[in-house]
């Protein structure tokens, strides 16, 4: 992409153009180098007028309701004059027509409303590399005007973590019925939440809905650094019909308002920046690894033999580095 | 080090010599890339004499009475028959007279006993660099005989993690009065947890101790993984006046024999082997950064431009590979 197409789609995307939103996105996933360069004018260029969203992280198993609930509250938001983006972040995916259509029509309501926007995970390998493109995708959507930024996660792998570290408020969604579903919450999942919300509390699932909330509270009570800024709520919701998401948006801003008022949101993000800056730093090095096919066969034939106790780790990686000349 | 000297301290090594083990160790921590080489003949060479011990790591915050319980039950155990090595893993240490004497000062008994080696923490930086030669250091141990090697660890940082990769099994120890005291437990410790045990379960104490292993029972029950061969217990102990200890040790060895006659025991192992690989390429990629000051002075610019909100982190990090020639 020339320097004068780049100029023009930025104009049109600070203009709030879906469109070329969308195109600069594609722009920043592509791999081809020159584009990759073009999406690094782009991004640089409009880095001024990002960072004005409410960036919310979203996280639940599959089948907690996390698109009716996104579809739902999206829509109460989008009527209230919020302009919304839909992100997701999912290692696994792949890019098919199929998987874009299935995130837009579990969202009907969002699919066709004119202020909102959703883009399926990007494709590109590992969770770093997702996630990485996430966050310029977020930035984009910041530049086109969009104020509220949903970005949800299946949680496969370290993905909720990844996530958490690229938005402001991280809402665990969670399914009536405590005791077993307990259980199925992943290791540390629980620590990153700003606020448990348990969905489909409505009709004969509302009193279970109460009942697993107050169990998460006690769980949460053992497990949370204690702060004296914030203590994570557990509150019950129903993405079907809206019952909660009114609390569930105002305690999103009174998180903010609180954070805000200290300097904390700020000191936040700047955090989160320099966590990129290393993860992608590291991400180039390890990149230098599976470069060439040289050094990938190398890495396979030394991994084989440590795992079948032939070869010690130390000797495996002093093998690497001299190879590699570090 | 010489060829013939690095046989010589072999032979003593495998013979059991504990004056061979300390200088053994030390020529592994040494930084001297002459040592260096010598320590790794001297690994590779006592390789298939190692792997025989019981592995066991104990971490607990200061005050839980670490030390005390160590000397207890390592006396114990040394009673029994068994040749006991304690280690530490404290990545803020720093190699002093003081600290190796208090070590020795803390655990009264085993300083002084025949079946039992003392060595403080490494003192070599990061916490990756402490861990490796951690690791190293029990290979030596369990060449010189040694069957029984206990890892303890503070918890600074995410030392936890490293040990409990280190290990076999890992004992989280945890001070009576629940409530308050579990929310000082650090994210993600409990997960790691094949046992807890409350000490200082005596006098007064006792009943407070058993109310606390409820609650951390209750805990574990929420967060730890369901698995059919083994639940981590919550026991209570004293260090002090060594009641429980029978029962930790037969924990320790009932979860050992579940996991051998599954073959478990020994995946664990080769899957801490291969992390251990990437762990040591990782670092030699890592230090690729702080080799030179010219680097050095660029990260330290970099990073403060990313704090400042100046650079972005994806800019910085496409410096960095530039310069880098990544």
């Amino acid at each position: 992409m020339s320097a004068p197409d780049v100029a023009a789609l930025e104009r049109k995307l600070l203009a709030g153009d879906r469109a070329a939103l969308a195109r600069a996105i594609t722009l920043v996933e592509s791999k081809r180098e020159d584009r990759r360069a073009a999406a690094r004018t782009l991004l640089d260029s409009v880095l001024p007028r990002t960072g004005g969203a409410v960036r919310i992280g979203v996280t639940g198993v599959p089948g907690v309701g996390k698109s009716t609930l996104i579809d739902q509250l999206g829509s109460m938001l989008t009527a209230r004059g919020h302009r919304l983006a839909v992100l997701a972040v999912d290692p696994s995916s792949t890019r098919t027509g199929g998987s874009i259509l299935g995130d837009k029509t579990r969202m009907a309501r969002l699919a066709v409303d004119p202020n909102a926007f959703i883009r399926p995970s990007p494709s590109s390998g590992t969770l770093g590399g997702v996630a990485a493109k996430t966050r310029e995708t977020m930035l984009l959507c910041e530049a086109a005007g969009f104020d509220v930024l949903l970005v949800e996660t299946v949680g496969v792998g370290q993905s909720e973590t990844a996530v958490s570290d690229l938005t402001d408020f991280f809402l665990v969604l969670m399914l009536p019925g405590a005791g077993d579903e307990l259980q199925g919450i992943k290791k540390g999942v629980l620590e990153l939440a700003d606020m448990i919300a348990v969905n489909k509390a409505e009709g004969d699932n509302a009193a279970r809905a109460r009942a697993a909330a107050s169990e998460y509270r006690t769980a949460l009570s053992i497990l949370a650094p204690a702060s004296s800024l914030w203590t994570p709520p557990v509150i019950t919701v129903s993405g079907l019909t809206g019952a909660g998401l009114d609390d569930l948006w105002a305690k999103v801003l009174d998180h903010r308002a609180r954070h805000e008022a200290k300097g904390l949101l700020a000191e936040r993000r700047r955090a989160q920046d320099v966590k990129w800056m290393w993860a992608m730093i590291e991400e180039r090095l390890r990149a230098r690894l599976t470069r060439d096919a040289q050094t990938r066969a190398l890495l396979a034939r030394l991994e084989a033999g440590v795992a079948a106790g032939e070869t010690s780790p130390t000797a495996a990686a002093e093998e690497v580095a001299t190879t590699l000349g570090l």
